[in-house]
């Protein structure tokens, strides 16, 4: 047998035991009660503590299970008081931390008005906020002349009986692409006030009138002005054209009134 | 025609336009949310600040309506967290106020947290705590994997799978008179621990499973202890002929645990 030739050959680095994971991007789908928040969007203002946000306390419940920097981005910037069932967000991430033991883990560090409802890992080219496709938010009315004691974070109290029915002949001239920029608060960090409207639509639901609401994307306080000006329908102040004319004008002042945020529900996120 | 007789009349006083109002009793039936409150009974201590409680804060309604010094007895101390649909309350007092107005005016004095659902003339006789001939409790016992976010406070999240068929085989056996010893936490104010449980159930109502008391009267902690008793048994560490035991020993270490305040819900109170 030949002797083995003595070259050296070149230094081949050792596998490690494990190997380094993959940064990889993470959705999530997140519920919250809003009533203690400050809305989504974090608030770290210079020199004073941190306003309490959803995403500030998710944030900090990710960083600590992960171990590292990283950002929480969300679809929908909800206002202070306003709930989610179905928020989505992302993060990336590198750990071994096995996605099946994710949203348990992240839950283990969160407070119990918050919850992630599901983690996975995002598809190929996901972003939360410019992927988003549709989302749907929900506003209760309560009904009843009694308080809505154990509800009344949840829900808005409305006093004053409501027509479903002619709710519904107003909510139906929203569906569609439209301009609404009568349905907004003023705002300037929009390039369109087009956006398309996918259903509207109004339930009685036990002691609830519920206004449910999706579309490709909604204006800064669109669902609750639409809300407002759905409930003066019902009333019987305004009749359903109302809702042609605001999408003609444009003017917000022929709209309803801005609804308060403790009714309004952000229920689900779609992506393609 | 002879004169008119010069001896003066004797002075009678004018009557009053509106006659002096009778002192009567007048009866309440209360619903709160307990979250915020430090539980029914009035806590003043000296030299601090009084703890906001239902008692404290109804009367200082009463009061501001009646324009008078009053006293609002409650049938039912319930706990700091526990919560009412139908607490009963009485009052004394002389007042011009409609009885159909009552309600409505005491209500525009109250917080948003508690409600006076129905007020009307006391019966003869009536004292709304030795005339309680019966009481119903609910405690709520949250059963899904989700966190109960907009319910948190007013239900026990329970992570175990119960066998409500199981539980209602327990609950049968408190029902009756029976020494109710065991299944209260400790106190010094009462003569007897004898109490009649008319009914003990245990339903299923959607996502929740629902432990209902109702009795004479009930010991200090007496119905979350039932429950806590009642639990372990839908869980399986305890059998149901544990009831008998605990009836028959008074031992409070046989028993389950006190289940917390805040599942808790006092119904209704009934006089003869």
């Amino acid at each position: 047998m030949s002797e083995a030739p003595t070259t050296p050959s070149p230094a081949v680095p050792e596998e490690p035991l494990r190997s380094v994971p993959e940064l990889r991007r993470y959705k999530l789908t997140i519920a919250y009660d809003g009533t203690l928040f400050h809305g989504w969007q974090k608030q770290e203002p210079a020199g004073v503590e941190p306003l309490r946000t959803v995403q500030g306390v998710v944030e900090q419940a990710v960083l600590r299970t992960m171990q590292q920097q990283l950002n929480v981005v969300g679809a929908s910037r909800t206002d202070a008081g306003v709930h989610a069932l179905g928020q989505t967000a992302q993060f990336d991430a590198a750990t071994r931390i096995p996605l099946e033991r994710m949203a348990d883990a992240i839950n283990s560090r969160l407070p119990e008005d918050v919850e992630v409802r599901r983690a996975e890992f995002a598809p190929p080219g996901f972003d939360a906020i410019s992927g988003a496709r549709s989302k749907q938010y929900r506003y209760r009315l309560f009904m009843s002349k009694l308080r809505p004691l154990d509800r009344r974070h949840y829900v808005y109290h409305c006093w004053t009986p409501l027509d479903v029915g002619r709710m519904n002949d107003a909510a139906r001239r929203m569906i569609g692409e439209h301009d609404f920029l009568g349905f907004a608060a003023a705002s300037h960090d929009r390039i369109t006030t087009v956006r398309t409207i996918h259903d509207c639509r109004v339930e009685a639901v036990g002691d609830e009138v519920q206004v449910v609401v999706s579309g490709s994307g909604f204006l800064y306080n669109m669902v609750r002005i639409i809300t407002g000006t759905l409930v003066e329908v019902g009333r019987g102040r305004f009749g359903p054209e109302v809702v042609d004319l605001v999408l003609r004008t444009r003017e917000r002042r022929e709209a309803g009134p801005t609804m308060p945020p403790t009714g309004l529900w952000l229920e689900w996120v779609k992506y393609e």
